[in-house]
């Protein structure tokens, strides 16, 4: 079991929601952060305008995925999140022990 | 050390916390998230009406606890949350490599 | 690859950006939880205040930095972030399998 966070840019969540649909990954939770990469000091475009890169507005997604839909979730979502300027953001895939569905206590791969 | 990650009803927050206290793993923090699990385009009730699934908030907990705690604090999670409709939540249990409390710069177990 | 989550005041966020620019961990990001450690029923201070603690605004910082600098990423956040009063903080480090950068479809180290 894996999980993929995937920090966007916030304009970019439907089209990445859409991608991993369409690959049948429909789980996901999604909370809004500010962050940065690597270029302080240079500029980066949000929402039309440039900004002198501190922290900018990005929408952070994980989603739990089987191993073997590991890669084409993270195919899904770079080419759906994908602009081609700086900041078009990250993904960093970590290892689960387990997961487990609360309403019928089911365990691993059967509760994703 | 593992990371538990459970994402909630948010009504069920104050019994998740009580189940918790009441097994004395005190320690945790939390934020309002958005999510969808299974069900898409099927209803999901939320404070008391039906929604067609798209993204329902929710609240994600992160509860570091040691291993030889894991089960009992995965069980208290389970029974606070549940609710036996669909929409009660997911729990996902990684390991990590160590923790630290700023304050004194202890490290591992000792700092849970 | 490390994941560094750090979760701190949230008036020691600035204290703690410039610790890690210094160090050259520019890449970072950052929402706002609430949260407890320890001293349930003990009172914390924020914002001058005394509170009993049930939850309290703190800050999650997630810092993705090459397993070689976690020693000196770590080091830069207790010190910048540091008190000596309860409630300081707790960082959480784990293991990553990949990162990958969005834009250019680089993985591993090169793209952290
Ligand atoms: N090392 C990191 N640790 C934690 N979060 C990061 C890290 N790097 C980037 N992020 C998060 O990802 C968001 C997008 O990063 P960004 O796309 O600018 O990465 P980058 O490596 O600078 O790539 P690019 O050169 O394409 O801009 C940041 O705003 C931040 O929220
Ligand atoms: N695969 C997943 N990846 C990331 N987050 C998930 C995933 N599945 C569920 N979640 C999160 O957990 C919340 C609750 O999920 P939910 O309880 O609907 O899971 P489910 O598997 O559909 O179970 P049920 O059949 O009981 O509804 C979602 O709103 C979302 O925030
Ligand atoms: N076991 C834990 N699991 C998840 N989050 C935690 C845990 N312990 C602490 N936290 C988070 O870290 C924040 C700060 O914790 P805090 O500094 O009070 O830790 P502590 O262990 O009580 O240390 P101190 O004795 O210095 O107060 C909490 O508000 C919470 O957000
Ligand atoms: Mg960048
Ligand atoms: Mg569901
Ligand atoms: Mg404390």
């Amino acid at each position: 079991m894996k999980k993929i966070v995937a920090i966007i840019r916030p304009e970019k969540l439907t089209d990445v929601k859409n991608s991993l649909i369409a690959i049948g990954a429909e789980g996901m939770n999604v909370v809004e952060v500010k962050g940065r990469g690597r270029q302080l000091g240079i500029k980066e475009r949000y929402r039309g305008s440039n900004y002198c890169i501190d922290m900018i507005p990005k929408t952070r997604v994980e989603v739990i995925v089987k191993a073997e839909d590991l890669d084409k979730t993270v195919d899904a979502i770079v080419s759906s999140a994908r602009t081609d300027e700086i900041g078009d953001g990250k993904i960093f895939v970590s290892s689960l022990d387990n997961v487990i569905r609360i309403r019928t206590g089911e365990e691993g791969k059967d509760a994703i």
